[in-house]
């Protein structure tokens, strides 16, 4: 399909806004393209379908590899669709930004989820350039929105960019984590505990029930002595078993509780519009230093300073000086 | 002083290397100064003393304000002091970056430490710059350093910048608390906790000893479900007194315990070279957004696209897109 077409384009925001999966597939694809003239026709998409964003429950679900992220949103992702909402889930994956991989591999992972009628499952991107996976996040939901879809699941691995990407991206954050974790901890990005509305200990099955029940205490023990949520809202810790399908609705009816806590209050929107100017500063300054970066001399002079400061030179005023060839 | 001459700078020069603190403070104030010639002296400076940095143990301390900071570096700097170390006080304040206020006030507060002769105490600068805060905490750290200090306390309240500060140029990080927080936590910026190598929870005296015993073991507690630090160093939680002088010497031995483990594996070295190349990348980074930044025609295209944002216009990508003229 030319995308260069504004036939094609003006076909692929109809299809978006007739929630058309393949049209809303091909929008994201060129959301994460890199290439500039893939940048330009997706962002005449964003531009036509941008009023009709913003009307869905953006949730962040993080959680290291073998805490069973896919199984638990498989059930999760269930609960809401049967509920009647329209699920989109999205896997983004920080750690690797330069791998083609993707967190959910072959759907087959979520096979009853997938083959939900109600739900549209994408894999992560291949996301490379700075800032490039929060911008191509940002616009899929945008785009997932547009189509009608009113529960945006946004999964992440819990390491690398994950903090910010949930900070600027989503309403609410829920952090899965294993009973007696120590090593499982490993991978958690420093500071990302604090920022969970919910913390569920999965796998609460068998015999791993009693350590659950006491790392549910425990974290519930390390929240409270956290600096409160801006939004007021009192981070929860539970247990639950993809295995045996429970807690999982509990935490459902938690996150629509927040939702409803957080509207009345008003934080809900403040977010909102506070993550969009974050995401202006941000991304804006971002162009700017790529920019500057484009240049070869730049580049040069910039490997020539980190060389120099490998070899121990400990002057690196001096040495941005020289970059920006101000001695 | 004309500091614009060079015999005057070279006089600076000795001045710091002799360890003469008139001159210390003076080169400080050069290093806090917004002023581009300022700022030239400065560096000229920095790059004649730099071959004699490095050889401290760079010490951040914080805590909200009523935990009891001053007092406390009060009798920890003594300890010090009496165990024969140079101590130079550094006192920043992150959160009020544009008052001209000082987290120390008047030297009273710490009366018997700012008399001591191997103590030199620095107030904060009132730091408005992008990234200038963090450039003359850096530059007066290499500057006390060339004066032969080989403790340095850098004291940050926990807010604001407090985090990125600890983290760029400390070796060791220490958090002050009260016991049965609640709303003095309130002040501390998400995060922080968890970048703690020791908590101590100040006030361990007459009614509040069993509260803060308690207090002690929950934060134990907590830090054990924190993700390890990278030095392998496991965090520790302490209750201490200025008042009885009690508990305090034991965190100076802490610290000193701190520092040979971490030298002894390698991570001492490793953290210190990283900060120098964050550093340089942060402040490269912030320079070239400053001269972009400091076109007037520049600063009104973003300001309009900002009240357009605050307008609830959403689609702050093609915001980005006419800042930079691109469409």
């Amino acid at each position: 399909m030319d995308v260069s077409s504004s036939e094609n384009i003006q076909k692929i925001i109809t299809g978006v806004l007739n929630s058309d999966i393949s049209f809303l597939s091909k929008a994201i694809t060129l959301a994460e393209s890199f290439k500039p003239e893939h940048q330009l026709v997706s962002q005449k998409i964003i531009d036509n379908i941008i009023s009709h964003t913003g009307k869905s429950f953006r949730i962040g679900i993080t959680g290291v590899p073998g805490v069973g992220k896919s199984s638990f949103i498989e059930k999760f992702g269930l609960e809401l669709a049967n509920k009647g909402f329209k699920i989109a889930v999205l896997a983004v994956d920080p750690s690797s930004t330069k791998s083609k991989g993707s967190i959910l591999g072959d759907k087959t992972r979520m096979d009853e989820l997938s083959k939900h009628p109600n739900v549209f499952i994408r894999p992560s991107p291949s996301a490379g350039e700075l800032g490039g996976l929060t911008k191509s996040t940002y616009q899929s939901i945008l785009l997932c929105e547009a189509a009608g879809y009113n529960r945006i699941i946004i999964e992440t691995v819990g390491v690398g960019q994950s903090e910010t990407l949930v900070h600027q991206v989503t309403d609410f954050f829920l952090l899965l984590m294993l009973a007696g974790a120590g090593d499982e901890l490993q991978g958690i990005k420093r500071g990302i505990m604090e920022m969970a509305d919910v913390i569920a200990i999965t796998k609460a099955d068998g015999s791993n029930i009693e350590k659950s029940r006491a790392a549910k205490i425990e974290y519930a023990r390390a929240l409270h002595l956290f600096p409160p949520n801006e939004s007021g809202w009192i981070p929860k810790s539970v247990i639950c078993s993809s295995l045996l399908n429970s807690g999982i609705s509990d935490i459902v009816d938690l996150s629509e509780t927040f939702l409803h806590y957080t509207t009345q209050n008003g934080f809900f929107n403040t977010k909102r519009n506070s993550q969009v100017l974050e995401l202006f500063n941000q991304l804006l300054n971002q162009k700017i230093i790529q920019n500057f970066f484009s240049s070869e001399t730049n580049r040069q002079k910039i490997n020539s300073a980190i060389s120099k400061i490998k070899n121990n030179d400990k002057n690196f005023l001096s040495l941005i000086n020289e970059v920006l060839g101000l001695h």
